[in-house]
């Protein structure tokens, strides 16, 4: 790491977020342009990700399996919706073997299509459904503007495909889902997270319906940090999924998708992050706690580090790292920790060996009031109760910031305004029409269509007509 | 699954390992050529291998990491041998977002290069080595002839890449993997491996050498199942990997490269698979042990399934699952998952749950000798006793018939014999033209040069020159 600051959030937000992902040894650029290479820092906060969803998964009776990285062009074309959505950001192999292909291969940006052409196979009878099955994978999607995590033409994700023999059973099964997404977010990656449903506008190519969860970055911002899709009929009526009934009629499944990417690395970094660097969330982070023995020569060293190695064997259910590096300082250390977001450090000195204690540091709140002495005796215990703390304390903060920027504006005049440094939650009348304006007057999006809300009737934002429901407006990364 | 039966291992391997692959649902043809669908069955298998790797990887130091699938041409150009090698088999990306690429992107068959081209800018300092990175990804070779598993134009693997600041670091990593693999394949896969050395036309194109694990199939053919490599300086040349070294000056690193893929599970089906079906080894079996419900009437069955589900529950430290279908015979079931490989079955009826006890029959052991009672007492520890036993069966087993089907041939001509059935372990004057030869006139390559021989000195088995070691020849997948 360098000894030079990071810019802070105030002066250039994303100057702070680029910087600090390179810097954190979270991830880099790639030789190809928006492409990224995730460094170990980055992919084992991944991995964590990965099995907090995957265990989730498991639990409401999905299996994992892998689909082919190449779709058949044609494919892509048999829902109409879709491949309007996906063309112009697609990845052609046109070369094989060094010969041109008969059929151009898609590399995925998604998998509806050749899930859906394999369940055809597959599904025969409502005895073979649901059908219930994840996969983690790559995906690439040609975007233009890249940013590391946040948008980027390779990507890192799970999507899971569902096909069920009722419309009830597909819609259960993408609220369930929302649920899960919404459960890991604010459980796991302390990041509150608002669920609910997308304006068609801003809805998934080829679905009937599809509902997100939106997280409230620190400067404000929105992120859509988890999708899930009620699909309907359409893929099965574009790709022949079909089921023999109890009453031996031939029926069209009804299906699902849903999906959560490395974006949520994003959201993480920009929820929890400060001035200092990462701020990650106990239960994900890759390092829970660093150690820093603390001495000034060959005597205090030789007290010292051995009470380091004990510590560290006290600690051994949680993820610990001891420091251990001699070309660097304490202080050093102190701030390369903080910058890389380990949610505890423990000192070790001459003076805490003396006492049976150790110093502990919390990441989240800096200085003084953050620090604590720590008696040898239940040591593990007390670590534990800390890094709970650490983590309510994270979720507690980013929900009191979200909903200090959180605003019911009284007029499309107070709306304008508040979606410079915040989120608008107004009446809007469901029309694209409205929807279309404020974006192009405020920059601001539909995020969704709050599944939580409290009823009634009110007047769109926009245009005055009747409205049913609420919506949040906010610029959106 | 089909009532229908396999086609017998002796009348047509192929076609036996081709309809089982499918029937077990491992696997099935995706719609691209060449490319497979792993299904939920199979990667459930694939994901126990990768934990089984991940734990050896990370106890030996390394962590994981993700690069990109797609590689600009020209790095591949680096370096001569490796373009050579892969350069026929390359899968091309030549549009983008509607555009016709500048340069054309190659599709990851190996990651040397770009992480080589990663490493150069990483790595600055001696005190920045070594570098011990993993990755699980996906990779591309343009394959003529493909099969399920053992050869697809998409194929699911781990690639270690590490970088070290000496020869014999390098040399010791590279040995240190392969042993990692071996271990794994033994203790794990119970597929007993030769670990060896590939001669220069076999190692991997731009290796320095290259290490092999060879494991006999159940059709006396070899198949590589794992392969280390010491690239020595030649990507560090190519990419200008290098580093200063504690007296400033600076110097090349020494890389190796180490691969695992999911034709290991092509290697569990041939080595212990049988005319019934799947046998697969219970440290990695998706299921370990199913459970299969007897009984003839309603009053039956309301004695039976409550004795089911509380085995269950005393077997939750085991992989089970209850076969609790309706619309099939327990007959139908007792087939079906002796298809699937599973390592025991249970099976209760009312009599089993009058004595408190329950039948156990091994997959390994056919018909009654593999039968036993099992009082329910203690029934956990039992359990973990017999598929202990499996384990150390198929081991044995599979040992046992390689070891039948290893010859010493006297002469060129009881070589040529005995690679029609069986693997020939032969003097070798080490001349790319003996081996080129043998080739051309027995279809047998030489698999390795075995780490563990005898020594001494030897005549070559073909050209009668004088010969330091001994390789094994063998017709191979």
């Amino acid at each position: 790491m360098s000894e030079e600051k990071l810019p802070t959030r105030a002066e250039n937000y994303s100057e702070w977020y680029n910087t600090l992902v390179q810097r954190a040894e979270l991830a880099d650029y790639a030789p190809v342009r928006g492409c990224m290479v995730v460094r170990p820092y980055g992919w084992a906060l991944w991995e964590n990700i990965q099995s907090a969803l995957d265990r989730r998964f498991k639990a409401t009776g999905h299996v994992n399996a892998a689909f082919p990285l190449f779709i058949p062009m044609s494919f892509l074309e048999k829902e109409k919706e879709h491949v309007e959505g996906f063309s112009p950001e697609l990845a052609v192999v046109t070369i094989g073997g060094g010969e041109t292909l008969e059929e151009p291969l898609v590399v995925r940006p998604t998998s509806e299509t050749i899930i859906g052409h394999m369940y055809s196979k597959w599904i025969k009878s409502y005895r073979d459904l649901p059908v219930l099955i994840n996969q983690w994978a790559n995906v690439v999607r040609w975007e233009m503007r890249t940013r590391l995590f946040l948008r980027t033409l390779e990507f890192y994700w799970q999507e899971g495909h569902t096909a069920h023999a009722t419309a009830a059973e597909a819609e259960e099964e993408t609220i369930r889902m929302l649920n899960q997404y919404a459960d890991f977010a604010i459980n796991d990656a302390a990041v509150p997270v608002i669920r609910g449903r997308k304006s068609t506008t801003e809805k998934f190519a080829g679905a009937q319906h599809s509902y997100t969860i939106e997280a409230m970055m620190g400067d404000t911002r929105a992120l859509q940090s988890g999708t899930s899709h009620n699909l309907g009929q359409n893929f099965a009526k574009a790709f022949e999924i079909r089921f023999l009934d109890e009453s031996n009629t031939l029926q069209y499944c009804w299906t699902t998708s849903w999906g959560l990417s490395t974006r949520f690395v994003g959201a993480i970094i920009m929820t929890h992050g400060d001035d200092q660097g990462l701020v990650l969330p106990p239960r994900l982070a890759p390092i829970q706690l660093v150690i820093v023995p603390i001495y000034r020569n060959d005597e205090e060293k030789s007290a010292v580090l051995p009470v380091v190695e004990q510590v560290k064997g006290l600690l051994s259910e949680f993820r610990v790292k001891v420091d251990d590096r001699t070309e660097v300082t304490p202080g050093f250390k102190f701030n390369d920790w903080e910058m890389r977001g380990v949610p505890l450090r423990l000192e070790i000195g001459p003076k805490d060996v003396e006492k049976h204690s150790v110093m502990a540091a919390r990441r989240d709140i800096p200085g003084k009031p953050g620090k604590s002495i720590l008696s040898m005796e239940n040591l593990a215990a007390q670590i534990g109760s800390l890094l709970d703390e650490v983590q309510a304390g994270l979720l507690t903060k980013a929900t009191r910031f979200r909903d200090e920027h959180i605003f019911e504006p009284r007029d499309y005049g107070h709306l304008k305004e508040v979606v410079q440094n915040g989120w608008a939650y107004a009446w809007w009348c469901g029309s694209a029409d409205c929807e279309a304006k404020i974006k192009e007057e405020t920059k601001a999006t539909t995020r969704c269509i709050p599944l939580d809300q409290e009823g009634g009737k009110g007047k769109c934002i926009y245009c005055g007509q009747p409205a049913d429901e609420k919506v949040y407006f906010a610029r959106a990364y």
